[in-house]
């Protein structure tokens, strides 16, 4: 006696969701079939319509359903200055403080050879075509300050200062082995306008 | 700066999961969009088709996608026995004793008043239309030995003694708390062999 097909398959195609296991994965099952069925709907929707539209803004690379996400297309915000962030959550975070006032682009990512995501996963090609469209003059590296966040930024200065663009780190106002997105904003702040120059 | 609304109602749409909060919400659904867009469609369609296919088994409640499931129309089961589970895992795990010949009620829950789940939500009209149908002469209880499965066994066997039927519950063979779910084959086996008749 198993459950039918299609209930099977429901519970195969959760586990696709990061963080769940078999046993979650069925108990999920079980609760959108037995007790939210509109929820169920919701989210088949949800997740059709978000493969959809969601794509990433072609200049910063967030994600986005215009070509050009609101950001890149504000016109109120120096285009001198780049800050690159790992996740549209640090992103989110980095707005929060008010303190920046230029442009982002989002790696999506960060460099973690043993996952299997080198450079071109976090489109450093992309990131290198925005840097140098010739507006911009300092790149702000905004990564965490993890292992992967840190040796993501020195990649990717060693890439822009091979080019001529001036580089800076967020200053260390964040905690070691802090994550952008758990930090209180006045430390945020404060590592950006204590920014520093990548020798 | 926020995220575009199409991720924002689907980080909004995976929370009808039962232990997903904003957080994982929001992970799930950047892993899905960056990550895993092949599994996000999976996920979509599989969710529609259980929809579309996965109902209720007229006789015994569990999860079917026929009318009546191949267990009830099975025709070397003891029609005489009927065995009440909480879950469909519940089920699982008794067929897998091969102790129990008999047929099944699946509840779909366990009475729990401040859930909201009443007689109704676990179906006992269904029930009681089905331990009535003049052939079943038994109805053993299989409902965990929680406080939750112990107060609806009881409610249960009220219910359907008062209707002249014979009702017993498997025996104590559970640890207290126990749930059928996480339990050895051979301890089930044992408790479903020394099941008791209920006065
Ligand atoms: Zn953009
Ligand atoms: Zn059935």
């Amino acid at each position: 006696m198993r459950n039918p097909p299609a209930l099977e398959q429901l519970v195969e195609s959760l586990r696709c969701l990061p963080g769940v296991g078999p046993k979650s994965a069925l108990r999920m099952a079980y609760h959108l079939l037995q007790r939210d069925r509109s929820g169920a709907n919701g989210l088949a929707q949800a997740l059709h319509n978000a493969l959809q539209v969601v794509t990433h803004c072609s200049l910063c690379n967030t994600f986005s359903e215009d070509i050009v996400c609101p950001l890149c297309a504000a016109d109120n915000r120096d285009p001198t200055l780049l800050c690159v962030v790992e996740m549209p959550t640090d992103l989110m975070m980095l707005e929060q403080t008010r303190v920046f006032q230029g442009r982002y682009f989002v790696l999506m990512g960060k460099l973690s050879p043993l996952d299997g995501i080198g450079p071109k996963e976090i489109h450093l090609e992309k990131l290198l075509k925005r840097a140098q469209d010739g507006v911009v003059e300092e790149v702000v590296l905004a990564t965490n300050y993890t292992v992967e966040g840190e040796a993501t930024a020195h990649y990717i200065s060693e890439l822009l200062r091979s080019r001529g663009l001036k580089v800076s780190r967020i200053a260390r106002g964040l905690p070691m082995g802090g994550e952008i997105e758990h930090v209180d904003s006045g430390t945020l702040a404060q590592a950006l306008m204590e920014r520093r120059s990548v020798r």
